[in-house]
């Protein structure tokens, strides 16, 4: 299966039109890999795609450095090159001619400089906020899309599988995700989707915690969320906590509990019904267990092209669950001084407004 | 040697009270860890260093899961923790009693959104950029930063010396890249400071190609551009070009002349001169030969906290350079469908005003 650009360009091209929106500029690097296959983080330099909507045109502005890559990868075939010297908005102006009264802009990407800097260039535009329309539109995730982030799902569960192997008494944290990430690309990843987490003992108590020098001990915890990103642009985001060497009764219990929120936060998800209901859902077995004052974080978050992006799926969130949505299910009990577990699954609500869970790594407590 | 963040601190107020702004709010991850040695990435969630310099107090805002180790790492101590449901700007409001007349915000970082919210809970303030001020004060690496970077440095040509003995024929880009990578781990790097770049052959035309499952052939072009960040949070970044099997005289001849245009950029860094200078120095020597066309980027680009941050070295660049920059030295030879070379080297404007070159990795032409 393939993306189809056009539709998604025509979906947007229809909303411009019927909000007279005169011109969208699209920034974000993810959306513009979205709209049109090329896949760049630009940095510091200046890159957006522009759909002129008086013109009925897509014009894809780049760096220099980026054109022969753009031309070759980019759906949109207008390429405006713009070098390191030139003003990137001095460049559109010179592009964008015609009376221009409503820009469409990603209000939560296009910051007040860049916000200046065109309200000098286009002094009588207006600003409107098509990030709604765009995350909405990203939001719902086609059949081809759910077959990339398989791809990369199967890739992290390889590597997990393997990883694992690896552990031993002594090993450090940083040790184990030097060899998770190795095998990430080994595996025919693009890398990792963000900094592999590999926490033992009390530092599983760290919901963001960073891998260290902390060395693997006998009875230690040992959280590992990871994931990687593959070429086709889509992500993958699991986590699995496992005891080393010997688990004791309070550690089993925590785990057993983790497992038992998370399934029931995956067995509440489906259509038409609150986001809000699956982080109640699996915060309700928490609470219930006494340790409700140690999972203060939400239990999951939507992911695809990005890997944190919406929907939110905390339990003040009153939108209703619709078909193809992907997020994650990731409660946790993180006890400071003590160690934490964590178990994160990803869960698409398909065609049928059913949950298909994409993670199939065993959740049986392991003792490794 | 550690880093000083109370001076830092207390040059940010001093130019808060010489310009009459009343609150500096910092979103920028890197210029937080720049102000408080806490590192951290919050993703869509809000994190802010705020400055009041009414009360002459600071204040750390971040999401409630980083609390702890915000806790641990933070030189400023007073953390506000900030829930997944809660709404940060009604928290700032709630944080921030007294006449706020006028906010200092980074105009490059806050979005339109942000200042959306922040003109609707701070209906009576104006605002001032302060981020030309932090980047001012951040262009000037101290020699305790130097000695981070230094390291940085080191690990990535340990990297390379030891990557490039695996390299054979029929190896392919994301394979030697994944080597690479698990070798910085290894060698006690918190990872790459950005994804590695390994190209070959007419790949290397690209100056920002991805790796792919091209596999090396005898004659190939082998340029890696790669760097480190460490745990304390400086990055490093090089590039070397080989050949692979055996050199055409062109393939040398290109070389040779991409080394020269390093060595007189490199020859002509010191204080007191514009930044163009050290462009324009190393483009004349490409210009010569013959090959402008195929160099058409900026020279170098500074770094630190940040793999790419000021100053920008390109040729109509005016600034004087100073004692105390940081940045890179790497022309390149791009022809595209051919291959390219890139000699990237890491130069410092010392405490005398003379260039100290950070990376001492062989330039000679390696055949492996």
């Amino acid at each position: 299966m393939t993306i189809d650009y056009r539709t998604r360009l025509n979906a947007l091209q229809d909303y411009l039109s019927q909000n007279n929106v005169d011109i969208a500029m699209i920034t974000t690097p993810a959306n513009v890999f979205y709209y049109t296959g090329f896949n760049s983080d630009p940095h510091e330099r200046f890159m957006a795609l522009i759909m002129d909507n008086q013109k009925k045109q897509c014009i894809l502005f780049v760096p220099t450095l980026d054109k022969e890559i753009a031309d070759s990868e980019s759906f949109v075939k207008t390429i405006v090159p713009i070098s390191d010297e030139e003003d990137p908005f001095a460049k559109l102006k010179e592009n964008l001619q015609g009376n221009i009264v409503r820009f469409g802009l990603e209000m939560k990407t296009v910051s007040m400089f860049q916000h200046r800097h065109l309200a000098s260039a286009f002094p009588e535009a207006a600003y409107d906020d098509i990030q709604p329309f765009i995350n909405a539109q990203r939001l719902e995730k086609s059949r081809s899309e759910i077959v990339y982030v398989q791809k990369a799902v199967d890739i992290i569960e390889k590597v997990l599988a393997e990883g694992i192997k690896k552990v031993k008494i002594g090993m450090t944290e940083l040790e184990l995700s030097a060899e998770l990430e190795y095998l990430m690309k080994k595996f025919g990843a693009e890398g990792p989707s963000f900094s592999t987490i590999v926490l033992s003992g009390e530092k599983a108590a760290l919901p963001h915690g960073t891998p260290g020098n902390r060395s693997f001990q006998n009875g230690d915890f040992l959280l590992i969320d990871m994931g990687v990103v593959i070429q086709d642009g889509y992500c993958s985001d699991i986590t699995r906590t496992f005891i080393i060497g010997e688990a004791t009764d309070k550690q089993k219990e925590i785990y057993d509990i983790v497992l038992k929120s998370n399934q029931a936060g995956i067995h509440a998800v489906k259509a038409g019904v609150p986001l809000k209901t699956f982080d109640i859902e699996a915060r309700n077995i928490i609470k219930k267990s006494g340790y409700g004052d140690y999972f203060n974080n939400r239990v999951g978050h939507g992911l695809g092209i990005e890997v944190h992006e919406e929907p939110s799926i905390h339990e003040n969130n009153d939108q209703t669950a619709k078909k193809g949505l992907l997020f994650t299910i990731e409660p946790g009990i993180y006890i400071p001084g003590y160690g934490g577990v964590r178990i994160e699954d990803e869960v698409y609500i398909n065609e049928k407004g059913v949950a298909e869970i994409l993670t199939s790594f065993s959740k049986d407590l392991q003792i490794l």
